[in-house]
């Protein structure tokens, strides 16, 4: 069961589906029969169940963005696709199968939500938390199924609920040939991800001006955050020194990463995993970032990276950056990270639930 | 099944709460063995399942209001409960025990989200609809379990969706006691319900303006509906002839019903079914409602109030209130909207169902 805001594989953003893409693809090389639940519109190598007509994220305007009123015309409340009434819709259609005894093992990508279907099906449901876990008022839903297996995405994302029975901590893997290995780096930082206060992103901006270097930036500015990214980043824009980029999608997001000097990754919360820190040790980018969640399992410190305390530990680690060898990061993103590992890892998992 | 927004029986506003409650006192009345899942607080003559430690409208401060923001001491993303997990942990408590064979016949009041259940457990699920087929973002849920069991609220409510498997209309049923009858009127009008465009408040301040009559109004101003109120209603009201008593419970409110020379009812939408106008009528008073939805069914044209099309036919009527009985408007609720009544519909359904 994948997420169904975006279709698979997600053309921009869309970490979760993403991620279930490559798993899929990965499951279907190894030999194993999967059937997907995921939103219209996806093609995978996969049976797919379609659930849903549309993706969340790229329903059909004008229903969409229409505000909920009462129209005299049809006499109904009209308004937007409700998501909670689609997303159980997509639930149901699976758990039905499953509890028909269709499948070995339900995998759920799916935040919470499908584990309250859990005792009612004739297979176990194994879910990967993808940073649920983060959200206190999701807590009551993972503490009623917490003998259910659980997978996490790092060692460090079960601080946030260290009750649960999990089963395996499986690294999120990337397909390495996307993101080609590159030894030879220009000179500017990158930042990529959302520009959120938890991300860091003005933190990133605050590097490169101490340090004098060139930074990039990418990625999605939420609505609820145009004030933070306003205050925070918006000002040094000079498209010189510092520079936004916009939301990239992964092809186009690719090039920066190989020949950037470094990524940075200042954020200030335990983000349970970082998909733009392996994409980019991928292309042989070395690493800065704060200690936090994941990063320290992904980074071999003064090999592919550097964790750091503070901004000046950051200032530091900038100047230090020739020491990183280009070749070391690839090689970590190869031995650890791949999409074909990731499935390995999930292979395991639902070889020891499904005995 | 209960909503979990408000514990039974509600204090003030909650009508699919109070609906609940009433059948579930007259059920345990007639001998059947009722189990009630519900927040926390609830207080009623059958068993409860207390699945929520509070009521989603009465959760305690300062986490009901909390804005979600990441939270460094805790590391969590902290916030205001989540009402759907929190829903769908109520359902899910009654579904794996109706999946367990607990139950002869599981009856949902929450919209359309336990019916996703529906083909999991092992006995009949009947959902009364409560008015949910009126919002449109609803019709994919309700479309896909087409073949379950409905009850409408009236006739009129299945105009909303007409595809729907609908085994009865039960009309809702109140405590007749709670409204005791008076044949002794005052001259004001009233309005009651929720100050919002459908419901015409503003309606009803023109038709107090046009026959000079004093007109008392009580009900919530719904926070999105705070320009509708200042617009249409707040300027005429003087303390005088037209006045705001505020939301009002139901105890409260009863006294106003009792004097009033007729409650006004100029909703423009197909309301499935109206407690104020059953209330009112129990207490021996008229109606005067405009022609949408249930309330011709609720009225005897006539004799207990009137149907009007217009704002001219709304004056007019006032002047015909006379040769309205108020015998006539108390025995209309005794043969038709007691408790008692609405229990004797269920439990024709529940046998339908069970066989």
């Amino acid at each position: 069961m994948a997420p169904i805001s975006w279709a698979l594989p997600p053309e921009g953003y869309g970490p979760w589906e993403l991620v279930a893409y490559n798993l899929v693809e990965e499951l279907v090389k190894l030999g194993h029969d999967v059937t997907v639940f995921a939103a219209a519109g996806s093609k995978v190598s996969a049976k797919v169940v379609e659930t849903c007509p549309h993706a969340l994220s790229l329903w059909p305007e004008p229903e969409r963005s229409r505000p909920q009123a009462h129209d005299p015309k049809t006499g109904l409340l009209e308004g937007p696709p409700d998501a909670r009434v689609l997303e159980q819709l997509h639930i149901s259609q699976c758990m039905e199968r499953a509890a028909g005894g269709d499948f070995d093992v339900v995998h759920s990508h799916l935040h919470v939500h499908a584990l309250m279907f859990a005792r009612l099906i004739r297979c176990p449901l194994v879910s990967t938390l993808h940073g649920s876990a983060w959200v206190r008022s999701a807590h009551p839903a993972l503490l009623a199924f917490r003998e259910m297996p659980f997978v996490s995405l790092s060692d460090a994302e079960r601080q946030f609920l260290p009750e649960l029975n999990y089963v395996a901590t499986v690294h999120n893997g990337i397909r390495l040939e996307h993101f080609p290995f590159e030894p030879d780096k220009d000179d500017y930082l990158l930042f990529a991800g959302r520009l959120s206060p938890e991300k860091g992103p003005g933190v990133a901006v605050e590097i490169a001006r101490r340090t004098g270097r060139r930074l990039l930036l990418a990625g999605m500015i939420e609505p609820q955050y145009q004030d933070y990214y306003d205050t925070m980043v918006k000002p040094y824009i000079d498209g010189k020194q510092i520079e936004y980029l916009g939301l990239l999608s992964q092809a186009e997001l690719a090039p920066y990463y190989r020949k950037a000097a470094a990524v940075l990754f200042p954020i200030n919360w335990a983000e349970p995993f970082g998909l733009v820190a392996v994409e980019a040790q991928a292309s042989g980018t070395a690493l800065i970032a704060t200690r936090f969640g994941a990063l320290p399992e992904i980074i071999r410190e003064g090999e592919t990276g550097f964790v750091v305390d503070s901004v000046e530990e950051a200032v530091a680690a900038v100047d230090k950056l020739e020491t990183i060898s280009p070749a070391a990061c690839r090689l970590n993103a190869e031995s650890r990270f791949s999409a074909a590992h990731m499935a390995k890892g999930y292979e395991g998992v639902y070889q020891l639930l499904a005995q």
